[in-house]
């Protein structure tokens, strides 16, 4: 059961506003990369049509942003699980500027997924998150979440 | 049947990168922001779904860009059906900057769309365009075209 | 004085996501737009270069999202000023979606953003909000913000 | 002298849209990627300050799309230098899915960019390369275009 997972990338053009600095929407995108290269190192992927469609919608989103990120800058993020419910996941997020002489914390967010199936007219409704997922994952311990 | 439409815009921040401009890929998004509008001036939708389920795949895209857009610059697009063959359309835009003593040219690009129809696995297959959708559209005059 | 302001957008093609529905960063963007709307409406501008280069930089977003938003949904955004700091403001969003037989709240969220000053080197540094600024905005009535 | 540089990335869920495919201006984006990482490749940056600001506006972009990518494919973007001008370098790019029996063409496209000094206003002014960067780049032989 995992409850961890970091990823590192760098930032790229398109990323950035007019004021020079990662636009703040990126670090939440970066978020949810994480989250879905998380799903895969575990075998599953957040998109799922098999045994039936199920999806994943975000229920919150939360960031506090503390230095900001340029482009070319390698960024690492780190998920930790901080809650397994019944039918949501609820993750944080610590983000790390690397290119420097020792890392910086730039960013630390929060984001709660929900799991759903969807009917033939695409409406969304909350299950439970299936066994092959949730045997899977497992929250993290207190003492990394505190920190 | 209709052979142009106009729309007008204002530049939001997130469309701006470091270099101070709107980056070239919201360019492309405004093209077919226009396209969408141009369906709705005539009661359509891009998104249809019955009697079957239609999509509108881009197949080519091209864009010159003469003068850069920046942060609340308001930006005219105007689309000109350049063409309708029977399974596709091609589009002309030109992008004028308004915010100046007199409108400047800033950007001029086309757009090729494809009629498909996906089957259930989401593959796509070329379709003529419904007449529901042709008997509305036609190609401008060619003295329009030639500007 | 001002503490509201309300913006209505459709939702674009390019905002979607492969669930079919508005990607969740979309809503941030939205938030963002609404922000430099409402100073426009106050004869601001977020970008300031005279006479000297202010920015504002998000240091937090939170977002709760109720209910989705699809290709085409005219949606609400409006605006309440939460909080006038010395150095930074507290907004509070509402989403509001309009086209169904009631309007339909789809998500709430806020933003905190800091009034920073540039140096040569992009570095950032907070500063007192211009009074040319601070004079033009209050917080809103209790009774508004909690609703 | 570098002519060629090939990158590979995963398609991430903000590049989809509610087609279910990547938006066709992620293919753009992944061309400015590459091209960004050519430059690294050549111990440059496309952002320089030093000696002077340099910027690289694009100029004209075009891309034919023959396949749709989808949600966590893998492709390959190779650009190649197609010609160096005195003020302008030409890229093509081809795009690759990787993750099938084998490797499928889904797009391919090309990119003019301007190599332009800015003033203080942010006025940019087209100039010729600097040799410490033409001196790396040559248009890739004959043969490889013509393919």
């Amino acid at each position: 059961m995992a409850y961890e997972f970091t990823v590192t990338r760098q930032v790229e053009f398109s990323d950035t506003d007019m004021a020079g600095i990662v636009h703040f929407t990126a670090f939440l995108r970066y978020m949810e990369a994480a989250e879905h290269a998380f799903f895969r190192s575990l075998g599953l992927s957040i998109h799922t049509v098999v045994p039936e469609p199920l999806g994943w919608p975000r229920v919150h989103v939360d960031c506090d942003f503390r230095y900001p990120l340029r482009f070319e800058d390698t960024v690492e993020i780190r998920l930790l699980v901080r809650e397994k419910r019944e039918k949501s996941l609820v993750y944080s997020f610590l983000f790390r500027k690397l290119n420097e002489d020792s890392p910086r914390e730039v960013a630390r967010g929060s984001l709660v997924v929900a799991c759903v199936k969807r009917d033939a007219d695409g409406r969304m409704k909350g299950v439970p998150i299936p066994t092959s997922i949730a045997d899977k994952i497992q929250a993290a311990p207190a003492e990394l979440l505190a920190s």
